[in-house]
Order: structure tokens, then sequence, then C-alpha cells
């Protein structure tokens, strides 16, 4: 599993109040954290204004790349920002994110087009987010056309699907997995990605729904994913479907991230 | 999710020593308390030598049968002494269970043929448990033979088909996933069980493996299952992978089950 560690977000209050602050032991204390954790990419993002949006990120990628070698997510809704950071990241890791919405992927496809840089690509587009399977396929029918056209391969891609919350779903996550399959037939070395925790919005003990919804999206295909490496249990139960699916002979990743603690039955106080 | 509660068993260490001083309250709170969590049937197992099961089932039967009205699990793996014990169960539960392995369908489908008596039967015969999917489908077509002989129909039966620790396996569960798939597809109203901790024999951290599992059973269609109800955080996850499997309109079964304190987030000391 490709882990994005999420929790250097300025969405989450605490982060909020630690940009502000410019506090940098707080924020590298997360990025070194997430990185023993195991992640795959150290997802940032700012979420301040726009304005200040470019300095506060190039502020934040230099300390967390000072505190870790881990290849960074560079994380914002605005893709011009997210093409003029690039130049400050000392290797190339995640763009996150694209979508078919206005000209996303007309900007960021031909800056990382001969790079080694890997995209995140929502199945959006200024329609907002399509209601069924095949509408959702069409824009990502678009995308891989852009993707094709600059010379991206399936492999540099991440899909996110877009998972809405289950509590208003009559149907569970069917329209999903549908996408996720059809996807992952069609193009194999493709990454299926999303956001763990959307599936459980407004509903109680959200971890319970996260863990049902990641292990039948893994079943499905998805082998990316953003998340917190810090939940041990979460992240256990990624490992065990690993090897459920015959991803882990003899178990050996399982036994090994236990024995590390980087799994556990429980969670204990962070 | 039809809940086969498996702590009164005398194979574990606590019920062994309950059994052996006569503590008919221990017994009776596990019985009570399993119904409250919402058990489907109640298992009752002695674990004792051969010549003492058939009265130490009926004295177990009689004060769960007096502690709670929820239905009782029979179980032995002396099919002539579950036959003999089934006048002395109050209303109709499952015999648990019944295999290819000798007479033990020949003694006990015709014994429950004209009744409502659900039945177990293991995918296991007299060479043991075989290590294909199509042999274990082998011993799956002998079994319902014999059903359709008795009258026996598909939705009082539920398949174990016999899920064996992940920890020496080199494709996970990928021969049981097969399995339960393909008995499935041919009835649909067949029920799919087993013991759901089986799985993680011999590996640390259990309930991650566990967790994982029940999931993907549950996907491929399993709809019945041997564990502990009072584990809310498994309840919870299965609760949850019902709603995500489209089996919960709105997840109004979740939110009950939730509400009613049946389902955590976290597991509290017992």
């Amino acid at each position: 599993m490709i882990i994005i560690a999420e929790k250097i977000n300025g969405s989450i209050p605490s982060v909020a109040k630690a940009i502000s602050e410019k506090d940098e032991a707080f924020l590298r204390d997360l990025a070194v954290r997430q990185s023993e954790a195991g992640a795959t990419y150290i997802d940032v993002c700012s979420s301040v204004a726009p304005e200040v949006e470019f300095d506060t990120m190039r502020w934040m990628l230099d300390l967390v790349q000072d505190a870790t070698d881990t290849p960074i997510s560079v994380d914002s809704p605005n893709a011009e920002c997210l093409v003029q950071l690039l130049p400050y990241v000392k290797k190339p890791g995640l763009v996150n994110s694209v979508s078919g919405e206005g000209n996303k992927i007309d900007l960021v496809f031909p800056a990382i087009a001969d790079t080694k840089w890997e995209v995140m690509a929502l199945l959006s587009d200024d329609t907002g987010i399509p209601k069924s399977a095949a509408d959702r396929l069409r824009v990502f029918d678009n995308i891989m056309a852009a993707a094709e056209k600059y010379g991206i391969a399936p492999n540099r891609i991440h899909i996110d699907p877009l998972v809405e919350m289950l509590c208003t779903s009559e149907d569970g996550i069917a329209m999903v997995i549908e996408v996720i399959t059809s996807i992952k037939k069609r193009y194999p070395t493709i990454h299926i990605s999303g956001a763990v925790s959307n599936i459980s919005f407004n509903l109680p003990a959200r971890k319970l729904v996260n863990i049902g919804f990641v292990v039948l999206a893994m079943n499905a295909g998805m082998d990316s994913a953003i998340f917190d490496p810090l939940d041990k249990q979460l992240l256990g139960v990624i490992y065990a479907t690993e090897a459920l699916l015959g991803m882990d002979d003899f178990c050996m990743e399982y036994i090994t991230a236990f024995r590390e603690e980087r799994i556990a039955a429980v969670n204990k106080k962070k």
C-alpha cells in the first residue's frame, strides 16, 4: 500500500495553529513520526488564504524536507500554485491533485511530463462529482487522454474515484467499487487512491466504517490511500488485508510491521 | 449477519472451570450478555470427556435456556450425542455440526428432516480437510445430495468452508473465497459461516487479521459467523460492512447498534 500521510494539513485545527504560529517543531515532529510509521509520501497542505498560500507552502516544504527524506505530496486546490512549488521540492513526489475541472490538467501535466513526479487525479469535472459510474469513467477517459498526450504513464497516476459519505447512500459503495474495478481492469498498473475517512462522514464510531471501507476498496484494487499512518490499528488492518489477499507470503511483512510496533490491535494514546 | 455466539465453550479455560465447578451463574451471565449483544444463536459446547458429555450438555442446555430465549447452537463433535440432545432443546436451533466425515450426516439429517432445525456443515470428510477448492466443493456436493434426499432446504444449511490459518498460506484466502463464491452462486439462499478467529492462529495482533477476514468473507457472501458478539469493535466492523455492501440503507441499523452500545470504535474492558 502506498501511504500518503495526511496529518500535515492546515484543515486540522492543531496544524492550522502551528502554521499561524510558525511552530516548526510541531510540523517537523509530524513529518518524522509519519515517516517512521512507513509513509510513502508526506502530504503537505497549508489550507491558508490564496494570497499567502505560496509562501506558506514554501516554508512548510522547506521544514518538512529538512526533517525527513520521505518524498512529499504537494497538496493544494490551486494548480498554478502546485506548478510554481515544484522547483522547491528536492525530489519527485506526488502532485495532489488535478481533476477534470478547469485547466488543472493542462497546467500540471506539461509541468511533470518529463519528470518522475506522480499525480493524484480526482474524477470530478466542471459539473462537480458525477453521480453515475459511467459519468465518472468519462472523466477518467479525459484524464487518460491528456496523460497519453503528455507521455505520463499509468503507473505515475493515482486515481481518486471520490468516495462519498456512506450515510446518504442507498447502495453502499457499489458504484465506487464498480469504478475502481473497471479502471483497474483497463489499466492494471494505475494506482487507485482516495482519502479513507471521507466514507464515514457524519456517522458515529467512524473508525469502524473506515476500516470496512479500506478492506473492500483494497479487494477491488485500491493500492494507495490518504490516511493517518500513526493509526496503528487502521495500518494493521491494511497489512492484514494485504496478507489475506495473497500479497504477503507467510505474513512476513505483517509480522515485521508488528515487531517494529508500526501496527497494533489497539491504538494507544499518541 | 447471523451471529453464533461462541463464548460458552469448554475449550475456553474460564468456561471449563465453570463447568467443572457447576458455576451456573457464570454460564447464565455469558448467555444473557451474548443475547443482549444481539446473538442469533448461543453456542453451547461442553468440550468434556465423551462419557460425561451428554449429561454435561443437558445441564448446560437447561441453564442457558432458563437464562435466555435466544435459540441454541448445540455444539459437539459427536453426532450421536447431538441427536440425543435435540429433544432437550425447547425450540429449533442450530446443530453444530456435521461434515462429510463418517456417518454424521446420516445420523443428523434424518433427525432434523421434518423440523425447523438448521445445521452447520463443514467441508471436510474422512480424508481430512481437502487442500483444493475443487475437492472441498466435492464434499459440498455430497452434503447437498444428502440434504436433498432428506428435504433439508438450502436456507437451513450453514456451510463452514473451513478457513485455515493465514500464517502458513502462500495465496492468502483466495481458495476459500473461491469456494464461498462458487457455493453462493449455485445456492443463493444457503448460509456461509465459519469461526472467524481461526484465520489468525499463530499470528500477533490477531484482531486485525480477524477483522480483515470477516470483511472479505462478507464481501464474498458470508452471512453467518461464529465469534464473540461482546467484541464491540468486530461486531461494529460487521455492521459497517453490511452498510458498505448496500445491505443497510442510510446506515440505520449501524446507527441503532451504536446507540444501543452494541458496537463501538474501541473495546472497553469487559
